[in-house]
């Protein structure tokens, strides 16, 4: 498809950073720095806080929670801080003389723009709580399921709105997802145990198996696979290259629509916005009969008269 | 809300990255490299093309379409080009020397691996495409209109269902939701005219009233707005601390729900996730009607016999 010349600007590059294992410097005990403080441990990096007390009620609880991953300074912070401590420079950290990232949040805005200037300066990757202008990268609303995460970014015209989207984002997203998601990430890694190796033919089979499983089933039907099941997917299906449909591998375990329907995602594939869900057809079909009985009660009535 | 131990770990910190006048490195030409290319335009970035001819019809396209933002150097990568040119140390990049981010699309592993240390020594980021353990970064599936973005992250563990969902996403964005983003961020920018400064009490006021604007709006509504209602808004609505309704402002130029029901997206407020939009309601409302007329004619049969 030819690009859309208008569209090839005023965005932002949308990535997933990656910080296991990476050491994060946060700046600040308040609200914002707290959120900033669990994005960081969803992301299973470590954490140096530098905020005098008293802390935010929510990174008390982190830290009481994680305290092996969390080191609270309890003072201002100090150039050094962007140091990384001598234990970390033993790790696979692939710049280890200082900190994987900074986040401030703090009042001064001078003091922001001071420790943004060392970082710039140190190629430090930054995000200065509401100063836009020193930050290499902004924040938006967030979903996460399990190994399911989504961002909604406005680039800064409407937090508001973004948030909104999120919440309609939320409730399109079947509550098995993550478990499905979790269950294919399993099988991809089975499969690759079998058939190994980056490129190719046997990686394009083992990604066009792949795709075409989660075409033929339901988000639900993935959810509840079991290692058994897996087992019987690879062995049945991949060996033999075919994709099997559920009914063949859950048989009797497979999740009755009926019984779901109510969370309004009833079975379907998991391509299932092509197709028209139960959920979606069942109170037409309801309207219809309640229609039908309510008139035709009328008129037996009035036959009755 | 306590946070839930089980969901700290696991995931990657989802950002919105600002490349806006930054110089960013792309070594290859194939399909992968013409996305990335895509993906770092729509971020205003200015981009070094690395790769030998013949380019993708997509990156040749781009070439043409935007030539003043690619230079193309048509031979293998050199280290030299993870420097900046002598013009971008002029502008106001905040670590002139290097480019600002580097991604790679090859087919050489030894060459993606060598490309990657030089970028971790010199903190670079850098994605190095179907090699994780290289990358500081990996992308997701996309959504984009106008200035919203969204991206869906399996964590690397369904890139097929992160499709999928995404698709699903894109479902359920109204097509005015573009131009109400816009009209917003517009609005803000005016109100801020008239109330400038950052935090403080007038800040929060402003966020209040912007909030609240948005919960009472549609989405259409607010994509339906001009100059001229914009500042009605400021003078009659902002000045005097009230929030009009669409009808107050927009009059007879009020959206028709009926004339955009079949978008799926009829008129309810931004917040309409809270509500049930006539879409919803309509087949359901036509089934009884059927329902009741089907019953209806069929006793009136009878009845005639």
């Amino acid at each position: 498809m030819a690009p859309d010349p208008t569209s090839l600007h005023g965005g932002s590059l949308l990535i997933a950073w990656q910080l296991t294992n990476k050491r994060v410097l946060i700046v600040g005990g308040g609200d914002v720095a707290s959120g900033r403080l669990e994005s960081v441990l969803v992301a299973d990096a470590n954490v140096t806080l530098v905020a005098p007390a008293p802390l935010h009620p929510l990174t008390r609880e982190l830290l009481d929670l994680l305290p092996e991953r969390i080191t609270w300074h309890n003072r201002e912070f100090q150039d050094s801080d962007l140091l990384l401590d001598p234990i970390d420079s033993h790790s696979n950290n692939p710049s280890p003389k200082y900190v994987a990232m900074v986040f401030t949040a703090i009042d001064s805005y001078r003091e922001s723009q001071r420790i943004a200037g060392l970082c710039h300066d140190l190629r430090i990757p930054i995000n200065a709580a509401d100063i836009p202008a020193l930050c290499n990268f902004y924040f938006g609303s967030q979903v996460r399921s399990g190994a399911l995460q989504i961002l909604v970014s406005t680039n800064g015209k409407s937090p508001k709105l973004a948030n909104l989207i999120r919440k309609r984002i939320e409730s399109v997203i079947p509550p098995e997802t993550a478990d499905a998601i979790e269950n294919v990430g399993k099988l991809r890694e089975k499969i690759k145990e079998r058939a190994p190796g980056v490129g190719g033919p046997l990686s394009k089979r083992r990604m066009r198996w792949m795709v075409d499983l989660c075409g033929k089933w339901s988000m639900e039907d993935l959810a509840c696979l079991d290692n058994e099941m897996m087992a019987a997917l690879v062995d049945g299906g991949w060996e033999k290259g075919v994709v099997p449909g559920p009914n063949e591998v859950i048989g009797d375990k497979a999740p009755k629509a009926n019984g779901h329907a109510q969370n309004g995602h009833a079975k379907a594939t998991a391509d299932e916005i092509k197709g028209i869900s139960l959920a979606e057809v069942a109170p037409v079909v309801g309207a219809f009969i309640v229609g039908a009985l309510v008139s035709g009660l009328a008129l037996l009535g009035r036959a009755r008269r």
